[in-house]
């Protein structure tokens, strides 16, 4: 893992790192916090490691809680090439919306191919992670992520025992998905918003059912997206973390 | 309004009260909060007034947050008669229970019976509330029930535009609900233990997206009673009503 470069602002550091073929950022309190939680924070599909919403999280996480966070650019997103084959998914992708067709069969297909490329990422990433010194390998993990995150996220805590707690939000389920929920045993909270568009609620139900874990919260709230949830209900997903990865609340986030 | 009773413990003043025939208790915080928000508290079915979550709740109101909350019995509960009607639904209910039958039909019809009554018993409640100097008629006032306690407040707050916001538990739906929900257009966070007896997910679901209210959210958790919610969202409801009905959180309740 070779950081190439680093900036700091209000009390956060931020890091852009490779490894390997994997384009990363994380971001540290830079007061330090060794064996603070890790969170890892996956990115919407035709988003990046910075999507504006993602950085938001994260920033919000460090600052308040004394997370670390890190993010990966999914394959073929942000600062990585696209595969012909990805490619061709985009252009799918675009001629539905132009043409005002459903994109969710497109979108599950494309999301479930990325997602399995992405769990060995995610993985190697924790390694490296897990090997610098400001982290250390007792940092308990978390996972948070929306769309292709959820997918990724899902994916990677049916096989990946480190992952200690899941926040998702919004996804298309499909029976895939519904296999991993039901391998995924670590607490749980699931952020639907109820208008969004190709989310079928009865689907995203069955999903909050197949968790086999014994702490699972659903949450819906009105709008099409997941950052349309009611001010005060933002910093629930903190208050999540903080609970399962054994940080104390800064209670200034409230 | 007679107080018959005043007694007073870590910071909260408890006062018992008669309005007619309605028996009450008021809850508020010794230092005297003028202008507070107002929370009346609905309890369940075949518990009272002093329903020890009831109860629990209301200390923490007052104590967190600074509101003032009110409770009365329902009709043919805690201090008061029962008619001979009521009486023969309870007597059903038992039964039911005894031969391991769904006691939701009768539950249903009982509790609208009983919510029909109560609603002008809460109205008159409010007026003599609000008339009291340490309440005042500017207080903004919200709701919060579970089972019993959810269909009075929504056919409470279907025809009482003083009532602000919601916060609603466990219910058995039926029509009649779906349609008192479809009139409220207050701010509403409805609360489902998602492994109750007879609680049937799809009809939790429609009372869910029957609100005509812009802000609702719906949260789902294991067990099988509201006060199995995990720890990390206890607060929430303290939050809601503190967002909606203008006063700041206290902070040290997260």
């Amino acid at each position: 893992m070779h950081f190439i470069s680093e900036t700091e602002s209000n009390g956060v550091i931020e890091r852009d790192f490779i490894l390997g073929e994997i384009t990363g950022v994380l971001w540290s309190p830079t007061s330090g916090n060794i064996g603070a939680p890790l969170l890892l924070s996956g990115h919407s599909g035709g988003m990046h490691k910075k999507a504006p919403g993602l950085v938001a999280g994260a920033l919000h996480s460090v600052a308040t809680h004394g997370f670390t966070v890190a993010a990966i650019d999914a394959p073929g997103h942000g600062d990585r090439p696209r595969t012909p084959q990805d490619q061709r998914w985009t252009d799918a992708i675009h001629q539905a919306l132009a043409a005002g067709e459903p994109i969710a069969p497109i979108v599950i297909d494309y999301n479930m191919s990325l997602a399995g490329r992405a769990v060995p990422e995610w993985q190697a990433t924790l390694d490296a992670l897990r090997a610098l010194p400001e982290i250390g390998s007792e940092a308990p993990i978390g996972y948070g992520g929306v769309m292709l995150g959820v997918v990724t996220g899902l994916m990677l805590a049916a096989v990946e025992p480190r992952i200690a707690a899941l926040s998702l939000g919004a996804v298309f389920v499909d029976d895939a998905l519904i296999g991993a929920a039901r391998k995924v045993t670590v607490p749980v909270e699931y952020r639907i918003p109820w208008d969004a568009d190709e989310i079928d609620h009865a689907a995203a139900v069955a999903l909050y059912d197949a968790f086999a874990s014994k702490d699972k919260t659903m949450h819906a709230h009105p709008g099409r997206y997941n950052n349309q949830m009611p001010d005060y209900e933002r910093g629930n997903s903190g208050r999540f973390f903080a609970h399962h990865l054994g940080r104390a609340v800064d209670t200034t986030s409230v």
